[in-house]
């Protein structure tokens, strides 16, 4: 074993992903167990499915029911019982993502994320409205009366942007993913796979 | 542990898909290491993508080529060493699953596949055309003289169409897909779930 560092692995995300659920709820016991850092980095892989016609769910009834129906039988596995389906898709899309660029901006990105996730999918409370948006902000000592204007400011809309813009250059086509220095993983799937590779590039540094 | 005989699974495939490579490859040692029985169904994931509009490759270069890099990582897994990537797509898509159809009635599809597969994914050679599709079919003993006319006929067409028609009855939108009981489990990565889901049902049946 090499003694240099360990490689960070980048998680980019949006709330609004449905398999980002299982992402969300099981990286902090990963990253415990691994002793990987994952930066966390919403963006608006919305925006980027638009441009690249990348349509999953919508008018595929029998994708959707799969998705559905894996998430529900992947989630014991990491000790989670979601109310399936959850509310989907979400109307507040953007507002709650731009909240999560506040977060990553003021260093409580990783317990919003998973305080308005578990209420989105535990509770059924679709994320980015009320009540989800202000109790999961009260619920980690945010105040909603300062968050909710100041995710809408012209700095945090351009760093969402700015933050998409980053994930479309790094190839980045859906969410979510996973950056281990040039290598791209997609879904919550394929964390174990970038796990094993921050390892290698450790081994061979 | 229960006496009640394991669940088979009902693997659905088209040669064709490019993830179907890597089940194609590892199923056999799987079958023997957990002593399930696979049965191999071929049908036409193509015809279903089509009506489903589900288009994931063509025109979406980002997700084209994070599936090729997708596989060639995850290959060494399974001790494989394709050269990635693979001709694509492929052009006589339906002639070389006719022959599998064939072959599933006769008793020779796990073969063929694979012949043709490893052909395909680690000699550059487009499955279902020449020179894979007649050196594939003389490697396993198949005269292709025969098998190729008899592939096409009435009697492999209707039964091509029949199984595609219940795998779209069983709710698969892609491929590979795999049945155990109800459930549908779709890709090569799922394939661990529903092994588990297996033995889960011979545990309470």
């Amino acid at each position: 074993m090499s003694d240099a560092p360990l490689p960070e692995i980048d998680f980019w995300f949006s709330i609004g992903s449905t398999y980002t659920y299982l992402s969300v709820m099981r990286l902090p016991d990963l990253a415990a167990k691994t002793g990987i850092t994952f930066n966390w980095r919403p963006f608006s892989v919305r925006a980027i499915m638009i441009e690249q016609k990348n349509i999953p769910f919508v008018g595929k009834p029998a994708r959707t029911a799969h998705m559905w129906r894996d998430i529900a039988r992947r989630a014991p596995y990491y000790g989670l019982s979601p109310k399936i389906p959850a509310p989907y898709p979400l109307e507040n899309f953007d507002l709650t993502n731009q909240v999560a660029i506040l977060a990553a901006q003021e260093g409580w990105v990783q317990d919003y994320t998973r305080a308005t996730y578990q209420r989105w999918f535990e509770h059924g409370e679709p994320a980015g409205s009320d009540p989800n948006l202000s109790t999961s902000l009260n619920a980690i000592g945010q105040d909603p009366a300062r968050v909710i204007p100041a995710a809408q400011t012209e700095f945090c809309l351009s760093a969402y942007t700015q933050a998409t813009n980053q994930a479309r250059d790094l190839g980045i086509f859906g969410a979510p993913s996973f950056i281990v220095g040039s290598e791209l993983f997609w879904g919550d799937d394929r964390i174990e796979d970038a796990v094993d590779w921050a390892y290698a590039q450790q081994a061979v540094s």
